[in-house]
């Protein structure tokens, strides 16, 4: 029927696989298609129900009843004229037979009709399209409520009053109603906030903001494709099931199949305390967990950590023996034991983990194909709250062989360049409407991106820096060795310097153990790179290719040697030069959406006691 | 200095962030770039060594000593002549002194000049460069083990002796050396097998066959994110770890972060038996062992597998309480315990799993965003071996809104035409290679994808076709309503019809609970696309949009409806017809590259028993 009304129009393009317009294609098309008949579907985000205009009164012919239209019902005379009959039910007075009638009439009619006017939205767009259902089609009830979807065939039309809409559709047939049982949908109610919202990942998308963050996200993933393959990059997928712990000390998350499972176990018996309050310990030991926590998460001075975790465990030991102590003498004896698995019976027979980073794994991929890149989730065990980290996050890798340093920044500048563009370019009404929503310094900060020079510091300048800062009282302490927290970082690149900032030439201490010594013995050739507002995006090495130099480090670090024998055959045999990076996608979105907390543009976060679907 | 050189002559394009002329560039210019001074890097794939030509015999001037040029030194005489010295001092006679002097000369002679001739590999293409590196610039010794890595700088020429190669380098300059420990480095010899290389997962990428492997993945992972692009598909991230599992029966891998960690445990204690014999009871568990290893294999037949597995598990309590009597009598007791974990302690306070599809959580942005992709890994705990089948898989899924299974058909149909001929064309050097090395169908078979229909039948027919099937007998028996194995969809595709077939219109059991039910009540909408040699590669459905029909099907397949209670808020609140399907991306690079165990096609494998790094 479509092609026959618009065989002299224009004809709407289908969206494949789905036999409908996509709303973009129509709202884009605009009055060019008016006249056509297509089918749309999609989510009701708002509605309301016009009334259909009453009859204008009959003209009275003299001495009888008024004359009306031969195709007009009784009923639609009766609901479009009721004052009409009501004044005449008045004039006929109180017992008048006819009165009766009438009044029974009325009372049994049907809604009056009406139209429901829909505000459509199929994601495809942030703007909806505007759906008129006449209820003689469907019942207004059925088809209003915020979150249903309907499948439905119609004619594009111009709106008989003018105005925000440049067209609507004027339904002719529903194909399909998905209903909603509105006390129980969670977006019934108007605007939720993002952090309540973060309960129902299930139906976020259905909100505009995560929509357009949705679209953007999916953009920017094109984008980051795009790049890689203009410039040479082959992408490798990396393992997500590893035995080789990247960083050695960072937090991590076990793979097994033992759990449920008969296991032989070690019984670690608890020992004697001395008199020591319980509040004491706990508050101790929620002191130092705080340290712990802190060092973990800048990933650096391993020596501090492990002297940290050393004190912790045995603080935990001891409230562990006082507690069973004081529980035994209340007579509620808890028996701890400590599990020692079997690693040779679990399914790889030996002990895995998620991976935290794929970059030693993609060295040996950069050791034979030159440029690689990879993309996809890494992980943390880590349980500090923050806005900037979560279990679970996709990073992109990318290793280059022959390449210093210097090279890798080049790749991090013109990387950060290119996506922003193509943000701007590809993304401009979802940037507008958040720009709107959430924050208004988004689409400045993309410019800011594609032109600026990035401020480029070394770590003792930095520490100089916010040593020097009087405005503001940083939660952690900071010295020359010491790491640079989030809120250090931060305040360089919102404060400071009020735009990206590179940090580069580290204290050994405070960086990984593949990452190149410099010819000073003392720093390494890494940088990051700290976004306004985004917080650190990129942490980039070139990497130790030195066999002698690397053994000593990981010695040096405390590592087990024997996990990294894989990783030193890439410097016994045919060792190359080579930089590269990691960065972290998801706060990437962050930056280009304007969001303050990284579960906003994770489709289905993942942190510490949060895990919903 | 290149510059200089080249101001004339078609500069030679850089590699980005290298500073090196990546050798396809070089290889594809040709002679094009003959007399450019360019730097180069990559591994050597083999070399040889070529003495240079000895001098002209000198011409003797009469009574005196042989004439020789000013500029050649007194060593290069020796090295050049030693035929022509040894003549004379055969000559001189037993006891001359000079014959002495001669000898002992040319005893501590160094190594002869010669030039060392490299093949040279950057991983950028399948052919080699020929660099050719004089022994006064580097010691032959250090650069021509197979494996060594060079950096240098050297001057495109024409090869002095026409023969495969059209080019060569003529080092001037050595930049870097990476050497090779000749005994441990496990590429020294001739072409190791496949299998054998897998053990060496770091330095499979530096063969020429792993290197075209991974470049036609690369080409794949490009195609996919194009084809799903151009025909509006949003790409949103599936997570990896999650509480919600998809299939309800599959093996799963548990995340967490307890083991190793204290503990709260039940015991379970063994008790009566009966005079049964062990090894009775450890053949029969073997036998039901590898019967449920097949049932879930084929994901299906829900009730079987139930039944088969509370068999084996009772079967397995026999065995242990047998074993546990019969080692106490010997005086060996072991203790067996169960370890019921409080997964309130773990670390997202439930228990979580490694995904094994991302469908149904994809199914919620398809409800709200219309046409949506994933690409990711997700995981089995499956310990059957199979070439077909490992541990971490990549797979691409989508989810189409307001589609029914006939668009999820022309959608797979698309997508592997689409991607075939980008293979195709990008590929050709590669195909080439792998069809000489490897399987000499694969170009065929790329192009049959791209041309052929695919074969349709019903599940039914498929099961009467391979009843009738003579000339093979399979390990598994099939029956209507048995599941069909692998054995028997590859015989379908290989020898049935001898192209891709879709077998459709499953009896309900074989299928997941989420797949819609047919009209007859009894099949499924779903359908799988079988490939030749490669295996089932799609598994398809259009699911279950009606509340109280997936309502039904859960309770029926016995799952924790609970864990299912944000997927049926999907249907409880705007719900719409849609399809899509899983492809298993791994499976398709088996296809087009030839190989015949997944394992040569992923980076690092991860399998029953294995994961090397």
């Amino acid at each position: 029927m479509a092609s026959e009304q618009a065989a002299t129009k224009t004809l709407v393009p289908l969206s494949k696989y789905s036999k409908r317009v996509i709303l973009k294609t129509v709202l884009e098309g605009g009055i060019g298609f008016v006249g056509q008949r297509i089918v749309i579907g999609g989510w009701v985000k708002s509605s309301n129900e016009v009334r259909k205009e009453p009859l204008p009164p009959p003209a009275p012919v003299a001495g009888g009843a008024p004359q009306v239209a031969k195709d007009v019902s009784c009923v639609e005379i009766l609901q479009t004229r009721i004052p009409f009959f009501r004044s005449i039910m008045k004039a006929l007075g109180g017992n008048h037979p006819v009165r009766e009638k009438l009044e029974s009439a009325i009372e049994n009619l049907p809604p009056p009709p009406s139209v429901a006017v829909l505000q459509v939205s199929d994601g495809s767009c942030v703007a909806s399209l505007q759906v008129l259902v006449d209820s003689s089609i469907a019942s207004p009830i059925q088809i209003m409520a915020t979150g249903t979807c309907i499948l439905v065939e119609g004619t594009v039309q111009q709106p008989a009053v003018k105005g925000k809409h440049a067209i609507e559709l004027k339904v002719e047939k529903i194909m399909h109603v998905g209903t909603v049982v509105q006390d129980k949908y969670p977006l019934s109610k108007k605007r939720l906030p993002l952090d309540m919202l973060r309960d129902f990942p299930h139906f976020r998308p259905r909100t505009t903001t995560v929509a357009s963050i949705t679209r953007i996200r999916h953009s920017l993933t094109q984008a980051t494709h795009t790049f890689f393959m203009n410039n040479g990059f082959l992408y490798v997928d990396m393992p997500i099931i590893t035995t080789t712990d990247c960083e050695g000390f960072s937090d991590k998350f076990q793979v097994t199949t033992l759990l449920g499972k008969e296991i032989k176990k070690e019984v670690v018996t608890m020992d004697d305390t001395g008199g020591v309050s319980l509040e004491n310990i706990k508050a101790s030991i929620n002191e130092k967990s705080k340290q712990v926590e802190e060092l973990k998460r800048t990933e650096s001075n391993r020596e501090a950590l492990v002297a940290a975790l050393q004190d912790l465990r045995k603080t935990n030991e001891l409230a562990a023996q006082v507690e069973a102590r004081e529980k035994s003498k209340s007579g509620t004896s808890i028996k701890t034991e400590k599990l020692k698995v079997e690693f040779s019976e679990d399914f790889f027979s030996r002990q895995t983990f998620l991976t935290a980073s794929g970059r030693l794994h993609l060295e040996s991929y950069a050791c034979s194909l030159g440029n690689v890149y990879s993309f996809g989730p890494r992980f943390r065990a880590q349980k500090l709250e923050s806005k900037k980290q979560v279990a679970e996050m996709w990073m992109i890798e990318l290793e280059i062989a022959f390449s210093q340093l210097e090279d890798a920044m080049s790749c991090a500048d013109d990387f950060l360049k290119f996506v922003s563009k193509w943000a701007l370019e590809n993304c401009s009404e979802d940037l507008k409407f958040l720009s709107k929503r959430v924050d208004q310094t988004i689409v400045d900060r993309l410019q800011l991106l594609t032109s600026t020079s990035f401020q480029r510091i070394s770590y003792t300048e930095a520490v100089e820096v916010l040593k020097q800062v009087k405005d503001k009282k940083f939660e952690a302490k900071l010295e020359l060795g010491m790491p640079l927290t989030e809120e250090h970082e931060s305040y360089l690149a919102d404060e400071s310097y009020k735009k990206p900032v590179i940090i580069h030439s580290y204290p050994k201490e405070l960086q990984p153990f593949y990452v190149r010594l410099n010819d000073d013995g003392k720093t390494v050739a890494a940088f990051d790179v700290v976004l306004p507002k985004a917080g650190k995006l990129i942490r980039a090495s070139q990497n130790e290719e030195r066999f002698s130099v690397l053994t000593t480090r990981i010695n040096e670090s405390g590592l087990p040697k024997e996990q990294y024998e894989w990783y030193l055959d890439l410097r016994r045999h045919g060792t190359v030069i080579h930089s590269g990076f990691g960065l972290s996608f998801d706060l990437l979105v962050v930056y280009a959406t304007g969001l303050i907390d990284v579960r906003e543009v994770i489709p289905f976060p993942r942190s510490h006691g949060k895990a919903t679907n």
